[in-house]
């Protein structure tokens, strides 16, 4: 035989006549007695072969026992099919291939499930036998979506002059941040390396260290209670730079992502991106992450109501919250009394104790709180609703957190379920200005919003030391339709202030000391004014590939509860292993009551 | 000011006459009085920036204050250099720049050690300041080369359609290979996930899947005793691929090495490789990885001496061992007789019980067991070592393995100790044939040399339930200069074999189901026939770099107990930590004699 010449998806109307010798899997077969036809397919796509006695009587009687899947190796001549034939559907569909010669190179037995795009098997099976789900080809898609993406962005920023650098990860544990998944140490009794969150200090130490451009696409963990958009384990681009400002920084990521757009998805999307403040983006999508491919903005009623004669309104602007509301264009004719008081269950999820709301109609507005308003509030609010006949307002009067959340979740629920979102958008978009403490009432003390080693806007940091919770972070997170993306920052690069910013964490000195010591002692040789990015790659190929669940864009993943069905990963191991560690499992609490 | 213009290691000639505006680290600092010179570092290269009191009395003022490392903005402008004061050996060393503006970034103290090539500094502290270490010019070289590296890999791979897909970080442990590093799970409790050893079987999955041909740069773990040239966690180049057999994946595998010795070190290498048997290596180098820059080949004498009168030699052979030779030419002068009985203790390293050596002078052989010998013997016997006037000739005896340990790490020594090795050669070279398993005497049973998954011979598939040792392995390593590189092999893909192998391992069925029950069941769905290889990136970049320590390959290594000087990983965690994860550490041993 000769080496295979083709991939399946290349047998094209240009090579009619030609000998070719192509490998691959049978997608369908079909007997019609005196001859047989099989869609061969490959990883570029499907070609039909056909097995006639008259070429190969030998060939046609292998080919009569090979089945859905069986791995085929063929030689054969391409032909021009019948006009009648022709299937318009598929690339090589002008053509096919008379086999001459067949190999089985490998059988299958009946799959738990076809390999085709539309699928309704649970994803617990596709996750069981992922094998076979990757063969899918939307999921080689993605597979192949994803190579492309990470191709371009290396591409990019080595022709940027970035410098891949790798970091290590069996590094150290801090008390900082999210939890980290520990591997106990076999030579230090007793002690643990944790994997690594994210590359943070060693990217900052790689700038001390005059590489100035520093990149790697890097696995990072997060032993957290995980949602749909999170994995324990996942991939950001990891970008540091010494001597670049914020501006510098956010023009260069756009560019980046411009040549993404562009090349992966033939979008051209234009700079600068939208900017927004963490106060701004928060008072109008109710979300430091908004999705901007619509409007359906919050609107702020707490002057207007602090008056007024509704006690859930006025008691929530006197304990310090706040009075906003969201119109819903048309909505008093799309929605039931019923789907309006069944919302109220929805942003119960996020704390708010209710949702008042009202109707406009011909005779102004109407509703069960309607009466506890004067003819002046209700005139200042509509101009301000922008109320017209047939809207529906919503209200939420809570704590600031209660009411941004919970009516930014309403306004994206109803961006879904009344099709305001053009899913052909990407609205790029920077938060910039976040706050950089916020305090934790379980912890009773100030935690980094982004991280402690997030530079304070210029004009904030002797506030540090005052008011935390006023200070600004020098910080940008750049969203993407309702998704963080990713965040940056400037950094701290001077050791007192680094300092402060533990002190304002409720560091001790020792601790600080334990912790961060040999990064602050870093910063006294010379460290460069520095600051970067990370982007959490798998969400970023979510969102170009046009998917919603970040499994489908990692090859094997977790479920929820951190497993991999395929392999059953996590799983015991042997005694004698978690004694070479000094280890011991401590019995389960049922067993302890036993005991 | 204006922003950053140019690169220090920019401001060539042709740049006299511009206003730049630079930013980098104070090398030197000459005070001449009146006008103050400095050598401005930063990743590119070095300039000389002068400051000057009638061109700006302010930045005199402050480039006074300055010290070595401080970090520094300044403007100027690039004027020649007179001529007296020309520097050849810098690429910026026709001009200086005449500053008129500088900031100080940031100030550094005295360093524990300077910024330059030729230190002597103990690693430790090297390690400990790593981020000083890294500022140092040769190691930032290192860190370019490997950055060009592993773009040129990527790119090479990408041309030829492979894709980059990331594999599990958390997986499971396996009995078989060397020691996993495992993480525990704070959801399931008392189970462990482990790092892997490399992607093996995820790789395997994936061509089940149809990618066909994968790639991945990918960190590697393993909790082993460290040697020189190993680290706890390294990184792979990894390569799948599906349909090639193995010359396709030799020839493309050698257009890649090809490319980055052209391209990394500007030479040129031609293919086809050398290729060896394994067990011509192991006969003719007594190593699986020879370096074969120099000849100082190993020569066999059983069948010479095997009826000879030393008892050394006659009761190795029988006892079903080998002797063998190595001709050091003119090693007779070059050696003295206390160098000579030293090597007796260099190869009872290895196992040798001693070391029997001639000399060739006029008159013939002489030493200590010249007399042994029949005028035939030695005739034959200088012969086969082709020896000359001046020769030192050794020998080995002794089992096998013994031999070929000793004698082939001597021929090491003598290649370095007498200057044998040409530095500047690059010398590739596959070693094929591989035995399949081997016969671990600890564990009383067969282990795989490669791993379990690499397949047979064709002609030896028969053998392996009758005499496994003989199995050869359809595996080829590729070795460079002494240094095994990767190691590759077509692997099995039918699922009675890989259960036969299992069998030969000594597994159960039930062990075999349990450990990979899920690649034995995604064989039996139309698996390709498949095969790959991996390189290790570390040693890679080290040969190329022409360093002799793997850690100075990986920006933040770890020492040889698996610590971090800089960060001090591992270390302990707190005790709610390990409460979370179901953990406890067993007391030491000392702790338990106190209690």
């Amino acid at each position: 035989m000769i080496g295979r010449t083709h991939n399946c998806g290349e047998v094209l109307e240009k090579t009619i006549g030609e000998k070719v010798r192509l490998k691959g899997w049978v997608q369908t077969r079909r007997d019609l007695g005196q001859v047989i036809f099989i869609d061969l397919r490959d990883r570029s796509g499907i070609v039909q072969i056909v097995f006639q006695p008259e070429v190969s009587a030998e060939a046609l009687a292998i080919a009569d026992k090979v089945r859905t899947e069986y791995v085929l190796d063929v030689e054969g001549t391409v032909i021009a099919r019948e006009e009648t034939t022709i299937n318009p559907k598929m690339s090589t569909g002008t053509v096919e291939v008379l086999v001459n010669k067949i190999e089985v190179l490998n059988r299958a037995k009946t799959l738990p499930f076809q390999i085709e795009d539309e699928t309704n098997v649970s994803e617990d099976i596709r996750l069981k036998y992922r094998y076979l789900d990757l063969r899918r080809p939307e999921m080689q898609e993605i597979f192949k979506l994803r190579h492309n993406t990470t191709k371009l962005i290396r591409d990019y920023l080595d022709e940027k002059a970035f410098l891949e650098i790798e970091t290590p990860m069996l590094t150290k544990s801090t008390p900082e941040g999210a939890r980290d998944y520990l591997v106990p140490s076999r030579v230090h009794h007793g002690e643990f390396y944790a994997l690594p969150q994210s590359p943070q200090i060693f990217k900052q130490l790689l700038m001390v260290s005059g590489f100035e451009r520093y990149y790697q696409i890097v696995r990072c963990f997060r032993d957290e209670d995980l949602r749909a958009d999170r994995q324990p384990e996942f991939t950001q681009v990891d970008i540091e730079t010494s001597f670049m400002d914020k501006e510098d920084l956010i023009s260069m990521m756009e560019a980046m992502m411009i040549k993404v757009m562009k090349e992966v998805k033939g979008i051209e999307i234009s700079s600068p991106f939208q900017r927004l403040t963490y106060e701004d983006a928060m008072n109008r999508y109710g979300s430091d992450k908004p999705d901007t491919r619509f409007g359906l903005e919050l609107v702020e009623l707490s002057d207007i109501v602090k008056n007024c004669g509704l006690k859930v309104f006025t008691n929530a602007i006197e304990n310090g919250g706040i009075v906003k509301g969201l119109n819903v264009k048309g909505g008093a004719t799309k929605l039931s009394r019923k789907e309006i008081d069944d919302l109220a269950k929805f942003v119960a999820i996020y704390g708010a104790k209710g949702l008042a709301w009202l109707k406009v109609e011909e005779d102004g507005l109407k509703g069960p709180i309607a009466k506890f308003f004067t003819e002046e509030e209700i005139e200042a609010m509509s101009k301000v609703f922008n109320a017209e006949i047939g809207d529906l307002l919503f209200f939420g009067a809570d704590k600031k957190k209660v009411v941004f959340d919970s009516l930014g979740a309403l306004r994206l629920k109803f961006g879904k379920d009344l099709g305001l979102i053009d899913k052909n958008k990407f609205n790029f978009l920077w938060v910039t200005e976040f706050p950089l403490l916020s305090y934790d009432e379980d912890e009773k003390r100030y935690v980094a919003e982004h991280h402690p080693f997030t530079r304070p806007v210029k004009e904030d940091v002797q506030l540090l030391t005052t008011a935390p919770e006023k200070v600004r972070a020098e910080a940008y997170d750049l969203v993407l339709n309702g998704y963080e993306l990713g965040g940056g920052s400037q950094r701290i690069f001077e050791r007192e202030l680094q300092e402060n910013m533990f002190k304002a964490l409720g560091f001790s000195e020792e601790e600080a000391r334990n912790q961060f010591g040999f990064l602050m002692d870093a910063f006294e040789y010379g460290t460069p004014p520095h600051g970067g990015i990370a982007l959490g790659l798998d969400r970023l190929v979510m969102i170009l590939s046009g998917r919603t669940n970040l499994r489908d864009t990692i090859a094997f993943p977790k479920t929820a509860s951190a497993s991999c069905l395929l392999t059953n990963a996590p799983g015991e191991v042997s005694g004698a292993q978690l004694k070479e560690l000094n280890l011991s499992v401590l019995p389960r609490k049922e067993e302890k009551v036993k005991a």
